[in-house]
């Protein structure tokens, strides 16, 4: 399968229509059906003793799953996550960036289901692991 | 099981442990095994259109979950999420508040295992269903 | 909304599609959202001590599911299950029937989700719960 | 990580544990922290037209993650699910053997976290993908 978008597309299409979000992510990396995006770990996504939290892991799978998923149909801005399963598995280290490296199982015409593997950058320790699904609204 | 946390204690112990999270929520109502709490939506939490995130529904979620296990075995700051799984049905509605509803289903001695009903505040419509496990630290 | 199919004309549906599986369960009562299915537990279904398998309590919450869908919309054999997220919380009694309590939280043109309970006949005790989505096809 | 329970070792087991189940099941190959482990699809676990059943799918996944637990951890009959979220993607081919590839991410001193995906013998399309977590119980 083709990429439709590549990373810098990606990003420039987070900043057009997700700007309040896309200052915190950066998409790193595209190929068919998998694509890396980096959390930009600052203040906002800490909880005491500087690990990062839940919600900004979730938040990054959701969101690494959704670039991975416009990466391979184009720019739908109204696709939504309709289940997310993630396990945490570790602390992440205090301090450092996280990468979301998501990969897609299955892209059909209505529903796009994939994992996604939480580390920190350059680490390769799971601190997260996450199984979406996205519901695709029907083309224009 | 007598409630050891009330709503009151509940809160206090948020603000004194998690003051960046406390501003954003607010414990409702405490029962046994029940727990009822609030976001408080504001812009950090909206997409486009003025829906509530997926990540701050996933964020209440877990709040709640917490709340609710803290408030059956009492202020262990370190209590963690292991897995929740998250279904998201309907889109919340622009400018309102959200509550989440966490049920314990389970109170282990080193698992807690439970549900979060999530709706918009004065309707029954479920706007996200999520089922989360919490590992319980050895008791000190 | 309105039942469309009652528990007699279920389990004469899954007698006549699925022979093999409906043997093995019974379709107890139906209400709107809602069905009770008991699973006839044999010797097929254990494991050793005496308790119920997994698999088994997964196909009970499986087929709970696919009976109050079709009570809802009637029979169409083709439904499938597309995620399903189960946690077990407590092992099940010898020689005791299970009962499968399936609610629906949505009934949409494509997708149903819902949650099953899990408990021995006659006890509240929770012993597994899930949460359920079907894919539905498009209508004739 | 070393080892600790081969495929031979894993089958035997099986066979002295769970006679009923063996029968279905055969572990193929075991690597450190990995175990690919075959169901040997007859009659029982067939829907109409021929695919094989969800639950048996269920099945397989829990049966790999338990086998990939006892790889690494040695003969321990009481290792449980508490978890599994599974995501069925495609329909089995008829009269093929499932294979189920268990990778575990995380074996802690009281969890295991891993993920299964299932194919068709001889076949790379992903039928299903699990995500399980087990727990351990406290060693003798």
């Amino acid at each position: 399968m083709r990429v439709m978008m590549d990373a810098k597309a990606l990003n420039a299409f987070m900043r057009d229509e997700f700007p309040q979000v896309a200052a915190q992510f950066n998409v790193e990396r595209v190929a068919p059906m998998e694509a890396d995006v980096r959390l930009l770990v600052d203040e906002q996504h800490l909880r005491p003793g500087g690990t990062v939290s839940g919600p900004s892991m979730f938040a990054l799978a959701d969101l690494a799953m959704y670039v991975v998923t416009l990466a391979m149909i184009g720019p739908v801005a109204l696709a939504v996550t309709t289940n997310c399963s993630i396990d945490f598995m570790r602390k992440p280290e205090a301090g450092r960036d996280l990468i979301g490296r998501a990969r897609l199982h299955k892209l059909g015409k209505s529903l796009a289901v994939g994992d996604v593997l939480i580390t920190n950058d350059g680490s390769d320790a799971l601190l997260a692991r996450a199984s979406l699904t996205y519901s695709i609204p029907p083309r224009r």
